[in-house]
């Protein structure tokens, strides 16, 4: 009972079942060439079988950024969940930690705070549960972890290895200022010094006769390109099972390698622009991740089964809510004609649906509900 | 069994339940002393209690963009929905039609193209369904809506008054241009040249000997100034019930009149920036509706319970996908510090949070679900 892309009401998400594998299968290949695991992310698909995919090509568990996501795919029965962003929150944390117990599936902490530490050990004991912990780094995005070269890191190293209730695994970053990269080779020193602060951090670490197991990095623009793994033990990155304009424009990806399009209908036309059925509740806003990238518009729209190119594409120019403004140039087409729409950044458009269809070809078949959309907490 | 702004876990939307009621009564009293019908824009808050308060204090129905929307509403409980879009798909259509007989509530339709009235006229023949309908004129937007003074207006209106499965109930408009007003001066400008155009757009039909029973306008920019409603019969503004940054911007309401903030927590800090857990998947990357404004920055932080001005606002400089960046002088907030952000824009927030947390002074007195979430097609 397959659908085309013309039997499903728009907008919808497809998904390209061939990329989605193909993107995990390459960058499972990095992680195994590089003799490091990977726990990829899973803010960008929220999706239970695409982590279940992802788990089948090898990876050891996946990451998210929120508790409710992580309790979200615990319940649905993965069973092994990093929670990457600095919870401070003992409710948050307790919540977590009921959840593994239940359903008998390994959590990791990340902690770059005292307050964080302390709500940690403080919870980690009252639930009477060995809580294993990281140390975040600020590899250079400045936004969460602590600053590598300090006594402060040594410190707080010191704290969760001497707590009872807490268990030290390592260090863990995001060299998220590789999405303002312009080109492959910025990607790749951002790469570089990502890899050396962290190899670097570790032997620190482990000089104050703290044992560092794990050393996690990652970012999908960086990793794409990295070639040095030296003392890298992990890599979860996100946005790779499906890229975006935000991938293809810092040049790591082709169109070939874009997994998720919204598709839309032309619904109104006016002297200059086609009104389309996706606005900023379909699209968003995003200007790419970070708001650091270049990007031109909200997207770019193509005639369905049109091989995508910077030729053809024609730019989503202005976002009402509900509505998208291309320009025609005087030759609109017709009212009902489906565009697909490869969107700035895939991440926060899918945590708009509450659904994707994946598509082989040009059928539809599967439906996969979006099971994190909206965790907020 | 209240809660305080620290019970809650953060992100959440806050909504102050004095300024809701207020900012319901003042556009109500708009309304009446302008001898017109309201049916307020329900895309802006997705929630059922916020409609019935709205029926409550006078308005004759709401209004929605999406048919998933007036679904969700009618089987709510709202007995007029207007859907505010220009279907083209028949299914859609029928499913409206299909839900209104069930629960025995009116809809209202409306169309702007050859497309959309072969569509509606097609699913109301199908259906032996009366659809009344009204054509959208283009007021200056340049979205959707026909070119006032044109003979395809006036052969789209003679189309709908021959049909026999088609009611024609007159026109509607939205000047949407308004966000892009840098005044209350600028919007009320547009607020005549909207009136203007309606008013003899629908004298110009009636010349033709169809009857328009219905003048309908709005935005919340224009209608918060607008003096002269002569020959309007409805008006329909959506985001008046919690205003934000951007009518605010305009100059058309002050810090007491935003109903919706959301309350966040300081989580990291670095040298340059606290970090909070509020980013692009609670504040959007939305930088005013339909792009026009000149905002700077995602949003203005505040101290819970410091009243907002624009001497004490910390803009909200940067966002990731669960991260705000806030500069803070060298003098961080200390973390896990609760800040209240006012939005950009309050619309496309609402859409992507569960629930709405009512307070009154300082304490959540109600949770109302948003029905109407994610309703994408």
């Amino acid at each position: 009972m397959s659908q085309s892309y013309k039997d499903i009401e728009t907008p919808f998400i497809a998904i390209d079942r061939d990329i989605l594998h193909k993107n995990i299968q390459d960058m499972q290949a990095i992680a195994n060439k590089a003799g490091s695991s990977i726990r990829p992310h899973a803010k960008t698909h929220k999706c239970h079988e695409i982590a279940d995919l992802q788990i089948k090509a090898g990876a050891t568990g996946i990451t998210t950024s929120k508790p409710e996501e992580a309790i979200a795919f615990i319940n649905a029965g993965i069973k092994s969940v990093k929670i990457c962003y600095p919870l401070i929150s003992t409710e948050k944390i307790k919540k977590l930690i009921t959840t593994a117990k239940q359903q008998n599936a390994e959590i990791f902490f990340v902690i770059d705070s005292r307050a964080g530490f302390e709500a940690l050990e403080t919870s980690a004991k009252e639930e009477n549960y060995a809580a294993k912990t990281y140390i975040e780094i600020d590899v250079g995005l400045h936004r969460c972890g602590v600053k590598p070269d300090t006594p402060f890191l040594q410190d707080l190293a010191h704290k969760i290895q001497a707590s009872d209730s807490l268990e030290f695994m390592g260090i863990t970053s995001h060299a998220g200022q590789s999405y303002s990269a312009n080109n492959p080779e910025s990607a790749k020193d951002i790469a570089n010094q990502e890899q050396a602060i962290m190899s670097k951090t570790a032997q620190a670490i482990k000089n104050n006769n703290i044992p560092v197991n794990q050393v996690c990095i990652g970012a999908t623009p960086t990793l794409w390109v990295q070639d040095n793994f030296e003392a890298i033990t992990e890599i979860k990155p996100g946005n790779y099972v499906f890229n975006d304009l935000t991938q293809k424009n810092i040049g790591i990806v082709g169109w070939d390698r874009l997994a998720l399009s919204i598709i839309t209908t032309v619904v109104s036309t006016n002297d200059a622009y086609m009104i389309i059925d996706a606005g900023s509740k379909t699209l968003t806003s995003d200007m790419g991740a970070h708001g650091t990238s270049n990007m031109k518009g909200h997207g770019i729209a193509f005639p369905l089964n049109t091989a995508p190119n910077h030729n053809t594409g024609m730019t989503v120019a202005k976002l009402s809510e509900e509505h998208g403004f291309i320009r025609h140039n005087g030759r609109p087409l017709p009212i009902g004609t489906r565009l697909r729409i490869y969107p700035n950044h895939a991440c926060p458009v899918v945590n708009l649906f509450n659904e994707l269809h994946i598509f082989e070809q040009n059928e539809c078949k599967d439906i996969w509900p979006v099971i994190a959309r909206g965790c907020v907490h």
